[in-house]
């Protein structure tokens, strides 16, 4: 019943009002955020159509006559002191609880307070019609986004005009606040000091996130010094709010994200999901990347397989992968280079799929993402609609999400994105921009807001597009590094046109390439109390290298071609002599120098500082780096001599008695020889004073070794 | 009896006439030639004073009458037709025996034969007055020192005009010749084509010296394709005989001095000798020098020592040695410093002395002669008046000896100069110049026209001025090669303001560098089979120096004082900075890295080339060569570190358990330490890569060592 006395009470209940006609993911976090406060929410519209005009534009007076519908209802239950608050929902998060805005309501001691914001909005001309404010204010404006009074002064106000569903709910308040009659009676005021009410549009510079002792981040204003309890991101500052509640209210601590407990579904049955495999371009070490996507923990029979490889050069690569793995799968499509799709069909095809299929999820996997196999299912666990495993390139700032975009929708950094690339901060983030790999809870595409999500803009990125796409419709994504989910290769510099071209990535794709090339033996020699065996006075033998490496260094030498003639003129030196020459492969001639000092850096150099103690050149130099071939018929042995190194190192890249027999290396001052050199391993010896040697002589077959003269 | 008859032998007798008032060196050299052709000659005026003018003027004429004379009474005893050879004697010899001349002289079929020169002497004018020759010939002009004819004939010729004993007997045959009567009633011609007689002046060039195939020389007169028989250096031309007469006749063949076996006379008693000492200059080594008189093989008793030394700095050494030695010689003087004596007067006071006194020969040596023990014995024995045994410095075509000598009197190098100081040809050699330690025999000076021999001509060189003293009378001096008997060392460079200069020395005196200072036990080491010691895994040790090249280089490093102050700043450096710093004194300060270098190169390298095989670096390359102190109180010790260099040499400059205690070398990776380092012996090991290691701690006294960092 209403109450007639003026005497009214100093605990009023707290209701906070607000409209939410569809349940978006912005709904979503504004209610947990009155959950997290203890705050009763009232939504109003819930599976009402809006009519209040989108959000771009000048709109809302739908929302002022449901909260008109929902006075009229609420006086008769509710006490006519109870006080109200109302706010937007899909761009308001709640700061504060009950109590807290009771006590600033009644310390402000006025009957109606608005939000102010820094824009005289949508009416610029109004401006000159506002009362001076008391003091200058950064925000001197009405916004209608937020408002707060007790449940019979909102009455009156909501009564002393009407509006249309499609007229701007905010020019109407204003009008009211701006009508000095309705102004004085009402005694109504702007929240000029943020005290309970924070626009953040225009107002970015003027709050300040903290963190306060037990860890959660609460916001400050730090122009009035006041803590507010209703954010608002109106208008263009969405984003803003978005990064904001990463942290507000209560999502994480610096050490614990919160959120993801609260989301965090464990999986009950296993979702059908569409695995949706996309190869762009050109990419190093796909076989990795096809072997990852078969090493996915998750029955295969629940994956629906498709493949969509526009890059001739893999085709061979992928279509054998295809044919041996496609039928272990629940379904298996392709999509072939001949088919000549743009990346945005492709794309969209898989969307359509599978909002038109049985599959609950798409898992989308691009070539340049290498994933652990318990992505999907902590994905899928991770209780949000749209989300991506946080991928990087290693030791760069290079990854799958932004979190920050500039005006024109670009990369730009947050400031807590290197926080999140390094694993400082670990969790869920609502992030504007994501690709590469992701997940999509397929009920959320098949939304009628959703239908026209689209990956199409002529002339720009498809990701960037369908980002943009979902970003306007309310869909929050989410990048998540709860935990290690894989990484990201780089494509950049791959060259198909080289021999084995992978083997050129040592640089740009360090982990594959090690992961591939590197012996796993090869970590054992770094280990402290590791003994290397020494077949001859400071002569070392370590495993460095795979078969592979060697089969495949061998093959972009012989695919070269061009030997060296053996003589002693060699245009490839600076001198343009060389006095012991060997038939051989400079690195320089097959694009290899470059990666190959890399190799000495990363991987021998460690061996030598172990081994050599108290030597220390980094980088290592080396002029001189080559592949030599002994044969009988050509070159089969090498004439004593020192190399124009501080020490030198010498890899097997065949197998002696299978390759070939005879050969080796004789260190002729200590009249010991190393004839059982195993492929894959270097010798690694002094250079120039103390070892002296000569190549043994090759009987029949073909020896080849890599040389490197390190610091000459 | 004369004889009337035309019919003239065709084998007459033949006499060579010529006069020699003076038993001098040429009439020696002359008789003795025509004593090797089997000659028979008449030496006319033995005994008698000289009345014909001295032989740069014209004059001579006391030769015709001696001839006159001799006619006379011969032609009485012989046959009219004997065939008489007039010659001079001084500066001829002759090159063919009686046969030859026989036979030349009835080819050219006329009756008198006058040798022929270029130039018309001494009455220019005359030439105007002389028949067009049959030929073109570059010895138009009649030269009176040799003429041939039958005594009959001759005899005309002499009574066909007189002439004064101070006239010119050139002149006076001349007139004769031009007088075209005389010319043809007595037939005369000249030979200018050289078949019989050939003069050398001015016609140098005109003859070449060969070797026939039994060895010994022949002159051909390369105009007309002629072997002279007579030949005559007559004018300035003397000096080009005396150099030819090496060779001529049948001096010596090229592996055989047969002259210093005819003139060898062993000693049968041992003669006194003034043994002459003269220290002119600041001489390098000059204890070695002292030592080497000492040493000098021949009984005290028979030495009368006079030592002249000139140069203060070496006083107290000199005086000290005379003190100590003099007792031991038949007497001995001085002549110091202090005396203030000009070099022509020092030198003149031994040749007084020794003419005045009882020795019979003057053996003077200049400090910078090293001679061997037995050179005083050899040369005494030698068999020539005036000998200087040939020394050279070591490795330079600088001798004690001028093999020619330009127009004003310095020197020229001779055609044979460098194979006499090569010694691939050896003997005795007439030369122009020698110094620095000869011979003298004083009977020689006791001449009459030695009388005035001299050492004094203001502003020109005492030795110089002796040297054309001697050849202007006719005293001819010889270079002995025979046999080794020392060296010259080189004072050029040496510089008494430093401490030890000798130890500055090892560039411009090696020899005596390496004889004091190089270990006689470092030779073993270059032997093929030598097995160095091997402290530690190639760690080489060698013995290099000797105590007394450690005691000076010591004093010369404390001498200087300025050690570094052990701190990472380093001026002396390149960069400014020393990462492993150790007290030191950089050989560059002290003005010893030129030398060191040089050491480096001759002795270390070689160890290098045969420690480390196969490796070669010449010369070393050394940036970094310094004396480390250590001492407890300074700096005791060196971290673990490398070198910058290929191969360090460690040269312990003073004894462990003896001048310090703890200290050594310790290799970390060998877990080897060389603790009993040997004073002047090195380690050699490499630098960079194996050999990590560190300076151990000295407990007492204090350890130095040299350090070099090779081929950096
Ligand atoms: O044949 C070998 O193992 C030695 C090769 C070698 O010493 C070189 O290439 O410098
Ligand atoms: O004290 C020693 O023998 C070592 C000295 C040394 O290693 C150096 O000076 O570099
Ligand atoms: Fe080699
Ligand atoms: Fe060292
Ligand atoms: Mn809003
Ligand atoms: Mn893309
Ligand atoms: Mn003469
Ligand atoms: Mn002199």
């Amino acid at each position: 019943c209403a109450s007639d006395s003026d005497d009214q009470t100093e605990t009023p209940d707290v209701v906070v009002v607000t409209v939410g006609t569809e349940d978006t993911h912005g709904l979503q976090r504004f209610e947990r955020s009155a959950r997290i406060n203890g705050v009763h929410v009232e939504v109003l519209g819930k599976g009402t159509a809006w009519r209040g005009g989108d959000m771009k534009r000048p709109g809302g007076g739908h929302k002022v006559n449901l909260l008109r519908d929902w006075i009229d209802q609420a006086y008769d239950s509710l006490d006519s002191d109870t006080l109200v608050i109302f706010t937007d929902s899909y761009d308001v998060v709640l700061l504060g609880g009950a109590d807290e805005l009771r006590e600033r309501f009644l310390a402000l001691r006025h009957r109606i307070i608005f939000a102010a914001e820094p824009f005289c909005w949508p009416d610029a001309g109004l401006a000159a019609r506002y009362p001076p404010p008391d003091t200058s204010t950064p925000s001197p404006y009405l916004n209608s986004g937020g408002f707060i009074g007790r449940l019979e002064d909102l009455r009156r106000l909501i009564r002393a005009a009407d509006i249309d569903d499609n007229a701007d709910d905010q020019l109407h308040y204003t009008r009211l606040y701006l009508d000095p009659k309705v102004r004085a009676d009402l005694d109504i005021v702007l929240d000029h000091n943020a005290t309970i009410f924070q626009t953040l549009n225009g107002a970015l510079s003027d709050v300040k996130l903290h963190s306060s002792e037990d860890g959660w981040a609460w916001l400050e204003n730090i122009v009035s010094g006041t803590r507010p309890l209703i954010l608002h991101g109106n208008g263009p500052a969405k984003l803003e709010l978005n990064a904001l509640s990463n942290y507000l209210p209560r999502v994480r601590t610096p050490d614990r994200c919160h959120i993801c407990e609260e989301l965090k579904t464990p999986l009950k049955d296993e979702p059908r999901v569409l695995l949706a495999v996309f190869i762009e371009q050109p990419t190093p070490f796909l076989d990795e990347f096809l072997q990852s996507i078969l090493d996915i923990d998750y029955p295969k029979d629940k994956l629906e397989l498709l493949v969509r490889n526009n890059v001739e050069y893999h085709e061979t690569t992928v279509d054998a992968w295809f044919s041996r793995v496609s039928g272990k799968y629940a379904s298996g499509k392709r999509l072939r280079p001949a088919d000549q799709l743009p990346e945005h069909t492709a794309r969209m095809i898989v969307l359509e799929r599978a909002t038109a299929g049985a599959s609950s999820y798409v898992f989308s996997v691009d070539s340049v993402a290498r994933v652990t196999p318990n992505t999907l299912r902590s994905l899928l666990e991770s209780g949000v609609d749209v989300v991506a495993p946080f991928l990087a390139r290693p030791g760069e700032a290079w990854s799958n999400f932004w979190g920050a975009l500039s005006p024109d929708g670009y990369y730009v950094r947050a400031h807590d994105y290197m926080d999140i690339v390094n694993g400082k901060l670990r969790g869920l983030w609502s992030v504007p921009f994501i690709n590469n790999c992701y997940l999509l809870k397929v009920d959320l595409f098949r939304q009628p807001r959703l239908k026209e999500v689209t990956f199409k803009v002529e002339g720009r990125d498809p990701d960037m597009v369908f980002c943009e796409s979902l970003r306007e419709r309310g869909v929050f994504m989410y990048v998540n590094n709860e935990e290690a989910y894989g990484h990201l290769i780089n494509p950049e510099w791959f060259d198909p046109r080289h021999t084995n071209p992978d083997i050129y990535e040592i640089i740009h794709n360090r982990q594959e390439w090690e992961d591939r090339y590197i012996s796993p033996e090869y970590w054992q020699s770094l280990e402290k109390t590791y003994e290397p065996s020494m077949p001859c006075p400071d002569v070392y033998w370590f495993p460095v290298v795979t078969p592979r490496f060697c089969k495949e260094w061998i093959e972009v030498m012989e695919a070269y071609g061009k030997w060296s003639d053996g003589s002693n003129k060699d245009t490839r030196l600076e001198g343009g002599y060389e006095a012991v020459p060997t038939r051989d492969i400079h690195m320089k001639q097959v694009g290899l120098e470059t990666q190959w000092l890399r190799f000495l850096k990363d991987y021998i150099r460690p061996l030598q500082e172990k081994t050599f103690l108290g030597y220390y050149h980094d980088p290592p130099v080396s002029l001189m780096n080559f592949v030599v071939r002994y044969r009988p018929d050509e070159q089969p042995s090498l004439r004593p001599h020192h190399d124009s190194s501080t020490y030198t190192i010498n890899l097997a890249l065949n197998t002696v008695g299978e390759d070939y027999t005879g050969g080796g290396c004789r260190f002729i001052r200590y009249n010991c020889s190393v004839q059982d050199t195993k492929r894959g391993w270097i010798l690694m010896h002094p250079g120039r004073l103390t070892h002296y040697h000569e190549g043994l002589k090759v009987i029949s077959g073909t020896r080849y070794i890599m040389i490197s003269f390190i610091d000459p």
